[in-house]
């Protein structure tokens, strides 16, 4: 296996160059600095790498096992996560009150893309948490912040989210869960949910569920679900562990990929019900949990980076070592022929590869920056509402787009190695298959999509929409007018691709109404052409930022730019001419969709 | 698991309508027509899917095993074979005189198809027979033809093919394993192969290796490489088995998928050396490998449309079935809400599917056609030659094109299933792992890309690739003259697809000589090109056949046309429209690969 390089250069350019982050902060009314956060960046980095990096091929081989509703986690993964948890790591975005860190979305974002390169399976785990912490910090009575938090926040516990059932995927509207009031004020839960992720470990002493569950009177549909908080073991006055609540793990699934990620079936309430807490108010818990779940699309999105780099960086070290034949048009130096990276079409996939991760990466930090402008306290009210509405309407679109461009980079990753791509010792294979879980989970690819026409396009009539595809134009006029040849070409290419995408916008305002289904029918088109547009802006914006850093002396700037450059250029020529392609498949192409003859199929 | 359905309509409406099988039987001297090659297709089908699908799913959980050299198949693999043989399938496509059934090459490939969707690990067996069987035809001598063929046709023995070394992989020309020759003419092989398909199993008793290696005074080079044929146990001049031979299988392969494809390493020579005999001259052996290739890489194309074919019918099961939430636009009929194939985002990745695998079943026949008519000796020579051309440069599209498009329909397969299609039991996971091969085995798609821009469009100056691009624009043209709506779309965005296209073509032969390594780095996105096209001008066919073919009554002929138009239209609007930016990313992207500098990487 290779070794993991945490990409710090890119995050330095990032928080120095194309963010800077000591803008942002001050900004924010942060006390924090860029050297403040590369510094712990170096530090997550070397903990991603030394420590949970090297487990991660042997989770996949050992995946977690179940015996007698108990669960054992791969060789290593508990001291990891002990580590982990005393390195500060689980609580860096959470108040210090609660004995997190109090950093911003940034420095997190910066961290988790790391934990998820190293290991899916393993960061899954923290993850979940805090979808937990979330909701309860969102919602939680003062009591159940007391009893829960301190512990999820430091690690000391672990979170988990519990809403799938086997009628209920995609449509929540049909979860069956029960939770009948008690007069204690608690309720007994009872139900079977599926698909939880680290449902059950051996990592700590206690789990704490997040249950979506019906009570007896509650309307149907998806106004009639209530939140509830359901420990493994129930919590003493004094904090102490006391008894064993009646909720397991039944078994775990067999998947495709992430094998060292605990997917549990749970069953609650197999005996007298499992005590729960009503989190917030009855009949809300769908509000909160999509509080959580914009966090948890917004990580989802950031594991389609991190395994994207991660693979990148392993075909890579394949690419610079593996010779084979001679390249065309290339000296073969002798007998031995030349490395696979100078064959035209390994460059291809590499830079493909590349290309698209630096914009990923890009569009993260900037999503982040929403999100903590949003939050601060220090900036009008509007400022606030325009960073919100900015970020709601790029998490789908960051979910979307970065999970299925991580299929392809994934894909490429393994067709790199060749003939030992295909087998298993190799690694490409498990990045491949850990991959493939994140254009489903946390909501598929076309949920995904669903909510950017319906909840981010058309409700607020296209105005986020235009409004971003006008800072998005502006900044590709900018770039054409520059003396460099490449940010030209990319400026054009990003005004035509805005085009498009503008005009995407119009057709399905015009039509959403008359023709909703046509219009849902090139809904994930429209969420890959958004994907598609926002990374060639982030390009335009790492090229600007390059140029203005150049410095003095022209031939030294063109050395130092020319990776950037070249990378946008990639990105112009090969990725965005696909925009108007797109843009003509959804404008066009929903009526045969929905022609197609029932008797036919 | 779903049942396989052969595609038995489909198959009837190529053979009879869109490429009349009793005229082509005419025009090539067959003894043979339309009714016969269904009433075998239909055999066929139904022991592919009564006999060989439902071991497919064991022989993923239950792959092939090693122990001791040997090595034990799935559970029933073994019998399913010898029912396979005793069938007469194992040489169909064979002279009667080797005791086959003689049959042309589209009836082939109707039953390879389904073969393959069945069980592409079981099926793998008798595909690289064929591939035996074809190399001693071409160049065999007659004893080894009297010794070993009429084995091979009937699938008393196996045959297997053994090219790649460990420092040998796209690269042949790096192969090392020795040949020495002996007194009595027999040579002694010794070496290391790998991967090797089917290389060890307990089918038959015997195996024939067809082995690539060199003699000690050979070239270097391809220039120097010999075909040998090294059987696992020596034949006696009475045909008995005589001596073990010295070579074994030193282990198996793990890998992503075909499980139950035992994947040999293959060592030749650890004591005496393997006695070997060598299959028509000393240093030809690549040329001779090359004519099994083609075939080889045919069938592998092949696979892609079947494993395209049996993920979408496993996703179609499931999605008629699967009832969650109500669809956009739809009545909920109730409570329960809509079966996911009304939603429109699952109904676009199905007919994106259904769409994709008629242009891919479609293309295959007719290249098959192409096939039988360069061999048969009752056409004209100028008419062979011209199909041989043909055959020859839509080989590497094919192959190229249908495993890259497998690909995205195996994922789309998985995505239909939302969560359960990332639980290996759903069985949607298997084919997405499976297929991941099909774009690596038997050239990777850039080999297939060289072969294409060298071969196939460069050497003869664009003569082949002109006149099928002619042949296309033709009938796009003569499309867009009918007086139906799908028609006219299909026919205009056909027509712009081949402009792309052919300018591509033009840019390529300017280029190819001056800037040769920007040419080889669009070589793949050129090869999508060629495949996307081609799938335009299949559903030209198709409709075009579907329209003469209505009949009468214009209700009832809309009725019936509409699968077939609807289909063609979902092309048209959907795929095609790629062409154009995918020639503009080939025409323009080509310096950006080159430019990234070493340094960066």
């Amino acid at each position: 296996m290779s070794q993991y390089r945490p990409p710090l250069s890119d995050i330095a350019f990032l928080l120095r160059q194309v963010f800077p982050l000591d803008e942002h902060a001050r900004r924010c009314g942060f006390d924090f600095d860029a050297d403040t956060a590369l510094a712990i960046a170096e530090e997550a980095g070397k903990f991603a790498a030394d420590v949970i990096d090297p487990l991660n091929r042997a989770s996949d081989v050992q995946g977690a096992r179940w015996n007698n509703s108990e669960v054992t986690t791969t060789l290593g993964f508990k001291e990891a996560y002990k580590a982990f948890c005393e390195g500060g790591w689980n609580g860096l975005r959470f108040p210090e009150q609660y004995g997190g860190q109090g950093l911003c979305a940034v420095m997190a974002t910066v961290a988790d893309e790391m934990w998820h390169a190293a290991s899916f399976s393993f960061a899954l785990c923290p993850m979940l948490t805090n979808g937990a912490v979330e909701a309860l910090l969102t919602a939680g009575s003062q009591h159940l912040k007391d009893t829960y938090l301190s512990k999820l926040v430091t690690g000391e516990w672990t979170g988990t989210m519990n809403l799938t059932e086997p009628a209920a995927g995609s449509d929540l509207a049909a979860v069956q869960a029960k939770a009948v009031p008690q007069q204690d004020g608690s309720y007994r839960v009872s139900g079977q949910k599926i698909f939880i992720t680290f449902g059950e470990h051996d990592f700590t002493e206690n789990i704490i569920h997040l249950v979506l569950a019906r009570t007896p009177d509650a309307p149907k549909g998806v106004k009639g679900i209530s939140l509830f908080v359901v420990p493994k073991f129930l919590v003493n006055a004094d904090g102490s562990l006391g008894a064993r609540n009646d909720v397991r793990c039944a078994s775990l699934e067999h998947k495709l990929g992430i094998h060292g990620s605990p997917t549990a079936v749970m069953l609650y309430g197999e005996k007298e019900g499992a005590v729960g807490y009503l989190v917030g108010e009855e009949n809300r818990g769908l509000e909160y949990m999509f509080i959580m779940m914009n966090e948890a699309r917004f990580s989802v999105g950031l594991q389609g980076l991190s395994i994207s780099e991660r693979a990148y960086q392993h075909a890579l070290a394949y690419a610079l070592e593996r010779v084979q034949g001679r390249a065309v048009g290339e000296d073969g130096s002798g007998n031995l022929g030349n490395t696979i990276l100078r064959h035209p079409d390994v460059r291809r996939m590499m830079l493909g590869m590349k290309s698209r991760n630096e914009a990923m990466r890009a569009l993260a930090v900037y999503v982040a920056m929403q999100k903590d402008m949003a939050h601060s306290e220090s900036l009008d009210a509007e400022v606030r509402r325009n960073a919100q509405s900015r970020m709601e309407l790029l998490i789908p679109v960051l979910k979307g787009w970065f999970t299925e461009t991580a299929q392809d980079i994934t894909y490429d990753a393994v067709q790199v190695f060749g003939g030992m791509g295909f087998i298993e010792e190799t690694g490409a294979a498990q990045y491949y298959r850990d991959a493939r879980i994140t254009t489903i989970y946390e909501g598929t690819t076309a949920i995904q999509a669903n909510d950017l026409v319906g909840r981010k396009t058309v409700r607020d009539r296209g105005a986020a929409a235009y409004a971003l595809i006008d800072a998005i134009g502006n900044d590709a006029r900018a770039l054409r007018e520059l003396d460099h040849a490449d940010a030209r070409a990319l400026g054009e290419r990003l005004e035509q691709a805005c085009g498009a995408l503008r005009g995407t916008v119009a057709w399905l305002l015009e039509r959403q109404e008359s023709a909703a289904r046509e219009v849902y029918a090139g809904s994930v088109p429209y969420l890959l052409l958004w994907g598609n547009v926002c990374g060639g802006w982030m390009h335009a914006l790492r090229l600007r930022a390059a140029l203005q850093a150049g410095g003095e002396g022209a031939a030294s700037v063109a050395a130092s730019v020319a990776p950037t450059a070249v990378s946008a250029r990639f990105y112009a020529e090969q990725v965005l001419p696909d925009a108007a392609a797109s843009a003509s498949a959804i404008q066009r192409g929903g009526a045969s969709v929905l022609d197609y003859p029932d008797s036919a199929w």
